[in-house]
C-alpha cells in the first residue's frame, strides 16, 4: 500500500471571489480517489472572510479580557463573536467555535493579511469543501474528497497539526468496529481520525508563511463515500468531555 | 515537493529477540532521508515488554480503581507502575507516563496479544529508536531517520491518531521561528509537531489488528539531523499546561 502527498504549484495569491476548484484544476492533473487538501486561509479570502479590525466594537468583556493578556480588544471580540464558550481567557483564548471545534482565537488568523485585518475562517468549513468539491468533479470528471485544514495546538504537547475543519465526500473518523486483532481478539480501539491524520500530511507540504503552499493533493487513500459526512462527527460529545469539564472547574475556582 | 509513505511487506509476528532492522532491510530498499516509522507493538515485542497479568499484584489503590472502572485490577495497577501521574481515574485512565507521554492506559495494550497478557511500550522508546536506526544504518549504509508510534486519543474530539513516542535523527517539532508570512510580518505560530504528523501519515497505512502493517517507511520529507532530538522536547511544560491544572482541579472538587 502507498500513499502519496504532493504540492500544486502556482496557486496565486487568493482574492475574494476567486473560483479555487479551478484555479486548483488548471494546476494539477487529478485522479480518480483524489483527495484536495486546501488550506482553510485560501479558502476565507475568496470568501471574503476579511475584516477590518477598527470595524469591530469590543464590548467590556472583551476589553477586559484583552487587558489580561495584551491582546487587541477588538481582536478579542472577533474571537468571542465566534465563539459559543470561552474555555480558557488566559494566557491564551482557547475557545469552542459555533461550529463545534476547540482552538485558540476561534481560528481567526492575524497573519497572511494585511496589517489591520484580521482573517476568519470559512462560516461553514463542510459547506465550503462541498462547494470546492462539486465544482472540482464537474470540472474535472473525476470522483474527488476534499478537506478543508487549519493548524491547532494540542493538549498536553507544544508543536501545531494540520486538522481538517470541513470534509467533503470523505469520512473524519474511520470506524474499526467489529474487526480483529492479531489474536482473534475484538478489537477495542476503533475509531480513527483518518481526516486528521490526512490534513497532517498535507501540512507536512504545506508550509508557513511566505514558502507556503495551500493546496495539497494526497493520493492512494480509497476512503471516499458518496455518503454526507461532517467534521462534527469528530467533536466529542459535551457531557462525555472530561478535559472541558476541567477547564469549567478552573473558571469556577478562579471567579 | 513531494511525500511517498508505503507498507514494508512480510513483516512476520515479532517475537522476543527478533532484529527489527535486519527485517526491515531484507523486506524494503531504503533510500537516504527515509524514515521508518515503526509500531511501538513490534518494537515491545522484539524487547520482550510482555507481562502475565496473574504475575501483578494490585495494591489498594489499584482495586478501588479497577472498582470504578470495571477493569482488571492486575491491568490498572500496571498501568499505575508505568506513571508518574493519574490525570483521570474514571471511566478511562488518563495518565502522564513516566517518559513524559499523556495517554490512555500509559500505553499498556491488551490486544494484539495473547489473552492473560499484557504489552508494555518499550521502556525508554527514545533510545530504542536510536538501536534500530543506528542497526539500520549499518546494515544499509543509508542516512535514515526512525519513528516509534502509538495510537493517541485526543482532547475535545473523538478518535485516534498515530502519534510519536521515540525519535532518532529527526526534530519531533520544527521551529519556524523568525520566518515571514505572505505580508512581511514575523510569524507568530513557530512551531510544528513534525513527528507527529508523519506517525499520523503512517498511522493512515498502519491499520488495526490482523491486517496491520506495523513498519511503514517515509520518503520525501528532508528533515533528517544529526543532533540527537527526543519526543520529550514536545511535552508542554508541567506549569504551562492548563488542561492539567483543569483536571487536577476536577480531581481535587471530586475528593
Amino acid at each position: 500500500m502507498k500513499l502519496e502527498a504532493f504540492t500544486v504549484d502556482n496557486i496565486p495569491l487568493i482574492k475574494k471571489g476567486d473560483d479555487l476548484a479551478e484555479i486548483i484544476s488548471n494546476n494539477i492533473e487529478l485522479d480518480d480517489g483524489d483527495i484536495a487538501v486546501i488550506a482553510s486561509t485560501i479558502v476565507a479570502k475568496s470568501e471574503g472572510q476579511v475584516f477590518k479590525l477598527e470595524d469591530i466594537n469590543p464590548s467590556e468583556n472583551a476589553v477586559r479580557i484583552a487587558n489580561k493578556n495584551r491582546f487587541n480588544p477588538a481582536f478579542v471580540q472577533a474571537v468571542l463573536n465566534r465563539s459559543r464558550e470561552c474555555l480558557v481567557e488566559s494566557p491564551i483564548m482557547l475557545v469552542e467555535t459555533y461550529n463545534g471545534n476547540v482552538c485558540i482565537n476561534a481560528g481567526i488568523d492575524d497573519s497572511n493579511i494585511e496589517k489591520g485585518f484580521i482573517l476568519d475562517l470559512p462560516e461553514n468549513p463542510d459547506e465550503s469543501a462541498e462547494l470546492i468539491g462539486s465544482r472540482l468533479k464537474e470540472l474535472t470528471g473525476k470522483q474527488l474528497g476534499v478537506i478543508i485544514t487549519d493548524t491547532n495546538g494540542r493538549a498536553f504537547k507544544t508543536g501545531q497539526t494540520g486538522v481538517a475543519v470541513g470534509v467533503y465526500q470523505l469520512p473524519a473518523i474511520k470506524n474499526w468496529r467489529g474487526e480483529t486483532d492479531l489474536y482473534g481478539h475484538a478489537l477495542e480501539i476503533t475509531e480513527e481520525a483518518v481526516a486528521d491524520e490526512i490534513a497532517g500530511t498535507a501540512n507536512l507540504l504545506m508550509g508557513e508563511g511566505d514558502g507556503g503552499n495551500p493546496v495539497i493533493i494526497v493520493r492512494g487513500m480509497n476512503i471516499l463515500t458518496e455518503e454526507k459526512r461532517t467534521v462534527k462527527e469528530m467533536h466529542r460529545p459535551d457531557d462525555e468531555d472530561i478535559i472541558k469539564k476541567g477547564l469549567r472547574c478552573l473558571n469556577q475556582s478562579n471567579s
